[in-house]
């Protein structure tokens, strides 16, 4: 299955591997020794103890006070929570389509039987809220507007805020794709108006996959309570009334990872949120820096996340190749880009167990890799503006 | 949170803490370490060799040459897989009630503005196959018999392969739980003709809950083509591309939970599938006849399950409280009723990684526990019972 390029490796085959995707992200070593705990029954105190705190320690995360809950399943199950508990059958959702995620929130809709009015934004730019207001202008029967907070597959921001500006003021819901956001940088969803703010557990939580998290305003718990679509699996007041009243879930849920959980976000508070968001900003900023010094552009370079880089690649260099061999020779698991961007974008995610100094082992594989493909630069370049901005601190 | 029970506390605190709940059920060290591995990307070679892997020695278990899937949700996540991916909206399905699960299926149905049709059954015995001949006569219109194998609530088996002679016959899908006998007692799905199979990852498959585990017949992915139930998340034509075709999941798995279900299998098949069946036949044999020698009745006496006993509380005595008593003094959780069972019943779970000599433990546990209630028994009979059985071998 691996590609032959053993001719022309010029290090030794990878003793070590590097996890620098946006999602998954590493797992520190105390969490997965907290997995690895013997595993207890959730009916019993002890497992109450822990889904009760668990879920407190995540409230800052979100910026909220309201109840956050958790789901066994991926953060998509989380989104498609969202959209079956809000959504009535035959109720119509405008939502920003700017990447692969955002086209997932039109797929989820269309699942459903909500007409979806998709915000086109070209990959890689932020959508306006002139777009927005414009789309709800457009479309005076929507009931919701969903987007990301921040598009994975682009390595770009929404400006969340702003579109929370215009969604609060009207009866229309605001939901938020948190899932490369939350954790990473700031979420004010009670004081912008965020009605429902999803994620997941392997991106900036430090954790595997297979943990959904979402949080409702109240007035998208008042609409719950109207028909929605059909579905039990998913079914967030029954979630509300087991995991608030009665400290468990409705359904078995994943306990080695809300086990996870808990200590990971210990982890999170002992550094603090600020100095979290400082580091995310501050490897952001290390990324971008090396990429331009080695005259390679952003995707989203108005509007770049602080989470992932998305670094396009030199015209003539096969992108897929390039993140193959980081990862296959050097040993370093960077992404390349989805769908339209396949072949032509470096992702860097520099999420969660990530310090800046590992920045420095992410551009010095692209490094490599690009000298592999005979792209024209010269060593060191990428590295050193890296820890030039590194040195500058957050 | 815990009752105090520290006056009449018979033993010192527990220091070491066993699980024998039907369900999560211990985790084998080997397979706690395996999923403390550093995380891997899903979309790499490696993942997809563990998937392949995995999806592969699932098969034995589910007596299936199908295409098993791998879902990240619990195992009611899969029960709402097959309902949603196999059933139309307006159509009709039998399902057989003689529990908490069966029940469950009833509202997946409802929840899918699927026509429910009940098929009751007393808690504890057995569905006949003349009962479900009936309902398909009363209701020509079923397209699907929606079963448990095993009733986890009552502890009782349900003659699966009976059922399925009939439902074969016709053009109405077999719909199985196999959530507590998929690895405890064989499943013969595409000899005996089973449409659907499920289970979960907590039970005899030795891991953390977070895994959900699908199958379908031929006749059942032929159903899935025509429209089927709103959905995004449990698209089972999706996972099966993905799976199959790409050597990936649709969405981002539960890694780590994969990577343990690789090595529990492992375990599993060196062990081999009729030692393992054995293996729980003698548990529950063991545990029966310490029922029976502590002068208590079982709930399913007819057809009591390999996976989970069902022992029903003395009258004048709180099951409730018994069961507490030895989760919280003694240390071991077993688990008691639910719903009607509730105060009536005690479920001691012995699937997984549990040996036929752990049984002591559990049934000891119990013997101090009714001795605290001042139930009049021979203090070692259920242990010496249950000692003569492991003694007679399987």
């Amino acid at each position: 299955m691996l590609e032959d390029f053993s001719a022309y490796n010029p290090i030794v085959p990878p003793i070590k591997k590097y996890l620098f995707a946006p999602g998954p992200t590493p797992v520190p070593p105390e969490v997965a020794l907290e997995m690895a705990r013997p595993i207890i029954h959730h009916r019993t105190p002890e497992f109450s103890a822990v889904l009760d705190q668990t879920r407190q320690k995540l409230r800052p995360l979100m910026g909220t006070e309201q109840e956050v809950l958790l789901l066994a399943s991926s953060g998509t199950g989380a989104m498609e929570a969202a959209v079956a508990n809000l959504l009535a059958p035959g109720e119509a959702a405008i939502y920003v389509d700017g990447g692969k995620f955002g086209e997932r929130w039109g797929r989820i809709l269309s699942a459903f039987g909500v007409t979806p009015h998709r915000v086109p934004v070209t990959w890689g730019n932020a959508v306006t809220p002139e777009q927005v207001e414009d789309a709800l202008r457009r479309h005076p029967d929507a009931r919701a507007v969903l987007m990301q907070a921040s598009e994975t597959s682009t390595a770009a921001v929404h400006p969340v805020e702003q579109i929370a500006a215009i969604t609060r003021r009207r009866d229309v819901l605001l939901v938020v794709d948190g899932i490369t956001s939350v954790g990473v940088f700031e979420q004010k969803m009670d004081a912008w108006g965020i009605d429902a703010l999803v994620t997941g557990s392997q991106k900036a939580l430090m954790l595997p996959p297979g943990l959904g998290i979402i949080a409702l305003s109240p007035r998208a718990w008042a609409r719950t309570r109207k028909p929605h679509l059909p579905g039990f699996y998913f079914d967030l007041n029954r979630e509300l009334k087991a995991q608030r009243d009665d400290h468990t879930t409705a359904y078995t849920p994943a306990i080695s990872l809300i086990f996870g959980l808990n200590r990971s976000l210990d982890l999170i508070h002992a550094e603090t949120l600020p100095a979290v968001f400082a580091r995310h900003r501050l490897m952001a900023r290390a990324a971008r820096a090396a990429a331009a010094a080695l005259g390679m552009n952003l995707l989203a370079a108005e509007n770049p996340a602080p989470g992932v880089t998305g670094i396009l690649v030199p015209e003539r260099i096969d992108g897929s190749r390039l993140v193959r061999y980081m990862r296959d020779v050097i040993g370093v698991t960077v992404q390349g880009g989805q769908d339209q961007m396949k072949g032509k974008l470096v992702r860097i995610g520099h999420m969660g167990y990530v310090a800046p100094l590992d920045v420095l082992v992410a551009v010095g594989a692209l490094e490599l890799a690009l000298r592999r493909e005979g792209y024209d630069f010269h060593s060191g370049a990428g590295v050193a503006a890296a820890q030039a901005e590194i040195a500058a601190g957050a």
